[in-house]
């Protein structure tokens, strides 16, 4: 597995579609290029050192977050061959919650 | 709905219209231009620790505020496939209010 | 109106000709950039946490200011459609007073 | 006149010549362009918050100073149309002074 | 042997093929830039102020690391003749462990 | 005479040849070029506020001192004509010794 | 002598090649390029202030340490005629020491 270091976060984003509607198998290139591209992923791990300027967390493990398009760096689990995004802390922007948005 | 992670605002930005005067629908891609262009909205939710590094918040939940041409993130709320504007706390330039400018 | 959030300051420009001296209407984008080059403006509203790492205010509501060409964001006041720049409070280059310049 | 705000000064470079001397007349963008390179002026006045991270001012009231080419912003005194250099404080270079340079 | 100074960690990437699994003898230039672009290492020494502003190190020597493409520089153990990476210490992003990633 | 201001230190580069060894006479912008290149110089004058983030000063009145070819600015001393560097105090790379380098 | 100023360390480059292997003679250029190259020397002096942020020097006087390639300044030594690698204490990346890399 992959651990995130210092202020880091570990990021498993939905898979992306390997095939067009149509069927068509798409150029790992593409795939790659999709996922780079998500907005949305959830938090699997957080670096011990992060959010330490803040005194609460801005998200929690487990957690579904939402961020820029081409976050971070994509890393490849050796263990499972699985990519995940690595990103900073601070990168995250939202926290996907299941209750509607209160207009306070 | 989207929570607004550590310093970030989520702004909603008036819908643009998806056909001109004359009935032609205008493609995607040029209405989700012309929301990104849009320097108003209103403020939905601000993130825990927004304007930290000041005595009092700039704006509250549901001012109307401005702010530059292509400010901050899109993001799409997963819920309600709505797309709302992420920005930081200090990109907002001006709150929007009833009265007049006062000339003191 | 709009109000100036944080260190911002609304600063009024005088209007721009809208015809030649030959009375030609100029163009809207023509209008606009002769609008956005303008370097002198009334300070309608100071941001209420502007000049904070000064002792005191370089400039106050009323005074006429000088700044740089094409400085801060132009910004339209929804309730009467009119253009205001807004910028920086230590954007503020020159204060404009009746009195000449002592020699001291 | 035009009052330095904060941490600029105002400074008033030498006039350019405005024929050549064969007695051709300049174009105003030549006769710009040539004040816009000088690099000594007077300095007429020192903002309020000018060289406050010092102990002592670099330069004072009614010294000549000597900047890079084309440093800060040329600013048009709205009483007399006069054109004068806005800098911040420490962008001064030397202080002209009468006496000669001592080894000591 | 090379001893990362201050706060440089000292990384052994794997071994990059030299030949093509065809037999081709792959040119040094391919060689290296495969090097280059390997994003797990080894880490094998650590400076003496490493990760001096946290309480803890964000990894051990012997441990497996992850990092950005083409990370750091390249350095010759004049020895061995052996190449190694050396990175800042901040650089690191995740430490790769044997047990799969907990779900908490 | 130019003195240095604040942190500045003014450097009196050597004469460099305004013809060439054949007797050509050079180009005064090939004599300026020549002169921006040159890396040796004596200190002149030190700026009251030098160095004043260290115990002491890194170089001294009368110092020869190298530096990075290019640094800093060329002045005019109005009073001589005479051209000099004037460089930030921090700039300054080596001091010239008449003794040999120490291998300590 | 040159004895670096402030941060500085005064690094000597190993001598390269003035000949290729069949003897023909290489260009000052080629020569010069080379040099600058070297991503190996020795410390021949440490400025005064160099490492001050750090409860210990990085390296000394002696040792052989590795940089990245082109760093620093090249500086001649006015008395010998030598040349010189100038660089900041903190872009020491490594010391090359006689033992072998130890697998803590």
């Amino acid at each position: 597995m992959l651990k995130p270091a210092g202020y880091r976060l570990l990021i498993e984003v939905e898979e992306v579609k390997e095939t067009t509607t149509g069927g068509i198998i798409l150029a790992q290139q593409t795939i790659d290029a999709d996922a780079a591209a998500q907005t949305t992923g959830r938090v699997l791990a957080i670096g011990e050192f992060a959010f330490k300027e803040y005194p609460a967390r801005w998200c929690n493990v487990g957690d579904t977050v939402t961020f820029a398009k081409y976050l971070g760096v994509v890393q490849v689990d050796p263990g499972s061959g699985k990519k995940y995004r690595v990103c900073n802390d601070i990168d995250i922007l939202c926290i996907v919650k299941p209750e509607p948005v209160a207009n306070a």
